[in-house]
């Protein structure tokens, strides 16, 4: 029995787990730097300890993480995602110090966050994958072009050690190769510290179709159904729908079985992800696992009824899966949108600031997993991701509506916000039919730019924040 | 097709009803008298009319609405609940017009309207009813005593256009009948407009268990499980659940089947709910039909995954009944909770006033009915409910704890609101264990009120309403 974890994490993720504490009865300790003192998480825990005056470093401190966890009596740490969610070496202390890591092995976290290795296991194992090479940095450049002629233009350059979009390098033509290399080499070196490289047939404008994991330790492991996260901007992922509104039932089955395929060769257990890539032919590709609690499970468990973060405590303390395959029926449509503070007038650049006022979407099957409310600033130094809008309906047509509904009564005033961006995708022909792929965003900018602007003249509606705001002048006889 | 709705009503249900429309891209019309100017349903409905300056009679009116909702060409009318939704004046005055009433027909609501017809027309069709009489204003007093007396006392003295817990007076000993008889028909006379007063046993201590019906025009009816509302004070439901955590799985079978026969017999049509005493030796009986959606409606939804609202428009548009009893596979616990404006410590006396902070529960499993925001006046002239909270979990001991986190983040400053006394209960042995019937609020109150004292000295949490309100003064360096 766990009767207390601490939360290795910040925002909306951490405040999502303490939630799950709650809801359990079961104690939750709240880590945070000094900017952050003033986040939700530090004041819904039950325990909050300061571990440090820079923003980040004391996040990615596994030592004192640990030492505090041990000190205030912690039978667990849930590391969220991002920070050291995913690094087998804190994964590995917090195992060795006697303490449960709610997630799974450290072996099985620094075998799949290899993306190299992780590969030759999913080829070992029947599980398809893109063509292409294995580790090139004993390679001369010859060598290399010659395994990129065979693989076909245009390739792919993936740093092993990479993910989340970076430390890959596309390669239109030979002309490229050498060049791209070195710089995606570098690019590896920076963020993963591992400049090991290797070179993957780039599958054009592919669906992003991922099956969520749940698996206990004792080798039972279930899916909970795919979600499609094509809508992305440079590689992240900014509105998932569960299921695919594209996906036949014969591609779920084959790949849904592939996925528990790929996590039992894995020796997974808890929760986690299996990423697919699937072209215009109906193959797909095994592109990573996801050794961690995603962004976006929260569509999984609206269609399912399952809640996961609950579900990997649970079976982090040694609980039996209580479920089997058979009783995950999904139910409707569940579409998560991410509202970033950003700026997208401006490159998308970060919007830090004080949020003055704030009115969240609320009312039926809407779902709002954030940290902020009004009056909190929102630090310039993590992620910008302030808050997840979750919607769900019977059908795909009338979730899309749901969502275009709480998008339009969603409103942040003080800092700029995706909002208007993520309804205008919300409203677009595309994206109500199910036509789009991972290049959807890139490929529609200009419009979807447009619509914003024609919107903006035409809807004379007021926010119910900036409502709310005016109210408060007028009171105050401004 | 329906493609423009007036929404007769205002406050929390009008904001559902908008949401719905919205939901269905069905165009929505607001009214609204001076005093409700800032409320949310006037904000996000597609139009909204201004109909008085006195705070009540526009939502009275029935001859004005109606000439609004066939001036903006508004093709049907939803009632909501209280206000005109079960008078069958205004039901045939809108039918009258040509335009759609969203409810029953005029003549059923009448039907059910009078307690007394109602409760003759069960008992005519099989449906248990609490033993008792006709109507008695042509009974002379010795004639109504030996009645009495051959029911057995504790009787109860009910008006026959009552409804609301209002109009009903308990009688424990023939001493007591003469006075209380006539007290009853005066407050039958004031509230209703209607003396006609019959007498029924008092059935002590019963659980209120009621259906939820929906049904298309075609005569396709089924029900969508019970609520339990036996948490009440003063008659007025503040916590319902549903399934209800006492009911057997053989009781839920025959009361089910009881509430269609209820509705067939009345001919019912559109969304209505039947409700049902429930007694110690498992007899239930036939108390009354509500033909209008509930406040309480919400809790079917998230069990169910039904959109009532929704589901009231299409059947009233004339679509057929898509479902069958045997799709209606209830999935886990939801429990409401009616958040009211009131203060517990002057007897629940209405509280309103300007909201200077608010923080609604959010995350997973938590919805949130509501027309408030920050900087919006409650004002003094309506119901006291400003908020439901609904949670929902696989079983109904998670769905508590659920309810217990989400009453705990829910944060209102500058008006005092009953949610330390929903904590309370939520927090009681009796709540958790399904321990309770309708006596249960008053037969506890002082232990509840004390619950609520040494919380407020042992929790040193602020709400977040109040961290906001804090960081906001300071910010303004006060």
């Amino acid at each position: 029995m766990i009767k207390k974890v601490l939360i290795a994490n910040r925002g909306e993720i951490a405040v999502r787990i303490i939630r799950a504490c709650r809801d359990l009865h079961i104690k939750s300790v709240a880590i945070y730097t000094k900017p952050d003192e003033h986040c939700l998480h530090v004041k819904i825990a039950s325990e909050a300890y300061c571990i440090g005056n820079e923003a980040i470093k004391g996040y990615l401190d596994a030592q004192k993480i640990v030492q505090i966890a041990k000190e205030c009596k912690a039978d667990a740490i849930h590391p969220g995602y991002g920070f050291l969610s995913e690094n087998y070496e804190f994964a590995k202390l917090v195992e060795d110090s006697g303490l449960i890591f709610i997630g799974p092995k450290a072996e099985v976290i620094k075998k799949m966050g290899n993306k190299n290795i992780a590969r030759e296991l999913m080829q070992k194992n029947g599980i398809p994958i893109v063509p292409g090479t294995k580790a090139l940095n004993n390679c001369s450049i010859e060598e290399i072009k010659e395994k990129a002629l065979k693989i076909g233009y245009p390739v792919i350059l993936k740093a092993s050690g990479g993910g989340g979009g970076r430390g890959i390098k596309e390669v239109w033509s030979e002309e490229k190769l050498e060049e791209s290399l070195e710089h995606c080499k570098k690019e590896a070196k920076a963020y993963f510290n591992n400049d090991e490289v290797f070179m993957e047939k780039l599958i054009e404008n592919p669906r992003h179709i991922e099956f969520q994991i749940l698996a206990d330790n004792y080798g039972n492991i279930i899916h909970l159904c795919e979600r499609d996260c094509s809508i992305q901007r440079r590689h992240q992922k900014i509105i998932e729908i569960a299921p695919s509104p594209y996906l036949s039932e014969h591609l779920r089955k084959i790949m849904g079985v592939s996925a528990i395929a790929a996590a039992k060769a894995a020796g997974y257990t808890n929760a986690g992800t299996v990423e697919f890539l699937l072209d215009d032919y109906n193959r797909f590709y095994f592109m990573e696992m996801n050794t961690r609690i995603q962004v976006e499970h929260a569509v999984s468990e609206e269609i399912t009824g399952v809640d996961l973060v609950v579900r990997q405590i649970r079976y982090a303390a040694g609980e039996i899966l209580d479920l089997e395959q058979s009783d995950i029926k999904p139910y409707g449509f569940a579409i998560e949108a991410r509202i970033n503070a950003e700026n997208v007038w401006n490159n998308f650049s970060p919007t830090p600031g004080l949020i003055s006022a704030y009115y969240p979407a609320l009312g039926p099957s809407v779902r709002v997993d954030s940290h902020i409310y009004k009056d909190y600033v929102i630090p310039p130094f993590y992620d910008s991701l302030i808050a997840k809008l979750i919607v769900k309906a019977t059908s795909y047509d009338l979730a899309v509506n749901k969502l275009e509904r709480a998008l339009e009564e969603f409103s942040i005033e003080g800092v700029k916000t995706i909002i208007p961006f993520l309804l205008a995708i919300a409203k677009s022909r595309e994206f109500r039919k199910g036509f789009f792929d991972t290049s959807y965003v890139e490929n529609n900018m200009q419009k979807l730019l447009e619509k914003i602007k024609n919107d903006e003249k035409t809807n004379k509606d007021e926010s119910i924040a900036a409502i709310s705001a005016a109210l408060n002048k007028h009171l105050k006889g401004e």
